[in-house]
């Protein structure tokens, strides 16, 4: 099969693809025939060498997510048969034409999404899902802090804080991401340079000096706590990335005063069981909506895997509006 | 009636004991005879100009947990009698020998009680059980962390960790009050002077390597800092004091890693609601645990609230064991 590589770690032209033994599924297990995946910041990453996969998951092929048809059976449990179209997470390995995961890890794609468009949805809406309305709390009435809008997750994050009836505010380095969020169903939103201080003043402006209740943070340093600043009583910051820094002078006063709460996650280093729970919630909570057209996927392009490198210079130039899908 | 009242802010001299106006109970109010109370840090900083009461709250009568009986009722819808004899929880006030409070704050004493054992209840069971149980999903087989263990919230903590067969790990600045907490269910423990950093070596050592699922931080500072890096993965620090400082440079790529989450929490300044459900929750969990002998006051010293400033005295020299109770 053919399948993405890296041969060591560096700038795009370490990214090949070429050819790869298909992987045989084992017990609990299922191989899909990967139609189309997308690329991910923790990708690019791994590329750089700044993100090691996790042991246990595919070291040398990347990609976190897919979408395709069920290929072969790995066990009787699951409730899967050949041919079926899924999508789903991945620990890495998806960057190929056939990829072995836990059955749990899939998800049927909604009836009126394409491989493309299905691609485009597992990493961005199971992770803005769990980080907003699993561990965020978000629910009808709620504000939320959206930080880089624009991104896969953010995009996500957005729609389903109007899916839910909350209303959400966003950052991102543009005005033109901010308008596009817009007709997403971003409520408000403010362009973040260097100074995410200001984030603070504006959701108070935004919420009639009440605050947020819930952030979804994808870019941490000053940005997790400009979060914080902005945030109403008991309000809660789900961190998610770490682009803007891994450090945080944290106020514990303002912490105890406000009785806040800040917690970081990810989903690639989750255990089989807690990888299916995701699914599995995003399936009864999210899946609805984009059967409803409450929510959609936001692919910002569609490159053929031959130009995955492309992609990766992409992302890293910040291009991207969504998503970034890779298809074979 | 008579009533500890601060003149000004300063040392303990500013506090006295003098004739107050008897206070009247509104809607939605009991007023209870104050047979005894205890002093809480926040008295302590209160006195010192460092902790304002909360708007609404009595301004100039301290006093935050009570033991007495119900005196007079403000409405018919409480479930309380005059003479019923009650614990609980005032947002000040509480060093008078009346006070009125919300009749949902009030909990009924267990029979084996006596008054000023009762005294020594409130702030320290329904602030550990609210931090580490409600909050922090203390359950069978966890592993707490519970720094200033000799304290009256920390000698809460460690017993509630026991009687709901979970495990606890202490710290305190004296070898003598970690061997006191043993005796009351503390599994292990580490003295720790200025190194907070020590804490995070020795919970490793005591778990296996794995960490602690749940720290209930008094100290604040570089103590919840040190509780972070303690924790296993999806671990909780809840912090309820900032005795050793209110800044902490946190790393998020430790609380992203582990999926950590860090949360500040205070009583005193919840909604009569939020208040009444604390309380509420101490009865459910707490109530029997007292009934069944498993949990017991740690009454350090009693006072006739003649000699309150020697009680405070003895809390900012870091005495006690247990609780200060002061009667009437």
């Amino acid at each position: 099969m053919r399948a993405v590589v890296y041969d060591g770690a560096g700038d795009a032209s370490v990214v090949h693809v070429r050819d790869e033994p298909r992987p045989v599924p084992v017990a609990g297990q299922v191989r899909v025939r990967v139609r189309a995946s997308a690329l991910n910041r923790a990708d690019v990453l791994q590329r750089a060498g700044r993100y090691p996969p996790p042991a246990g998951a595919p070291q040398h092929i990347p990609g976190l997510e897919f979408a395709g048809e069920i290929d072969l059976l790995g066990c009787n449990e699951s409730p899967w048969r050949v041919g079926d179209r899924v999508l789903g997470l991945a620990d890495g390995g998806a960057h190929a034409e056939y990829l072995c995961v836990p059955w749990s890890h899939c998800a049927a794609i909604p009836a009126a999404l394409t491989f493309i468009e299905a691609a485009a949805v597992p990493e961005a809406f199971i992770t803005a899902h769990d980080a907003l309305v699993t561990q965020g709390g978000l629910g009808e009435g709620s504000r939320a802090i959206v930080t880089a809008c624009g991104s896969g997750v953010g995009t996500a994050g957005v729609q389903l804080a109007r899916a839910l009836r909350a209303v959400a505010f966003g950052t991102s380095r543009t005005a033109a991401k901010l308008e596009r969020a817009r007709a997403l169903g971003l409520d408000a939103g403010v362009t973040i340079g260097d100074d995410p201080a200001a984030l603070s003043a504006a959701v108070r402006d935004w919420s009639g000096g009440t605050g947020a209740d819930v952030a979804m943070d994808l870019l941490g340093g000053a940005y997790a706590g400009a979060c914080l600043q902005a945030m109403a009583p008991r309000g809660r910051v789900i961190v998610v990335g770490l682009l803007a820094g891994a450090e945080l002078p944290l106020s514990l006063g303002l912490l105890l005063s406000r009785r806040l709460t800040i917690r970081g996650t990810v989903l690639r280093s989750r255990s089989v069981t807690e990888k299916a729970n995701a699914v599995a919630a995003f399936v009864r909570d999210v899946v609805p909506l984009f059967e409803a057209g409450k929510v959609k996927p936001v692919v910002h392009s569609v490159r053929p895997f031959a130009e995955i490198r492309a992609a990766h210079a992409a992302m890293e130039a910040g291009e991207p509006f969504g998503k970034l899908v890779l298809a074979w």
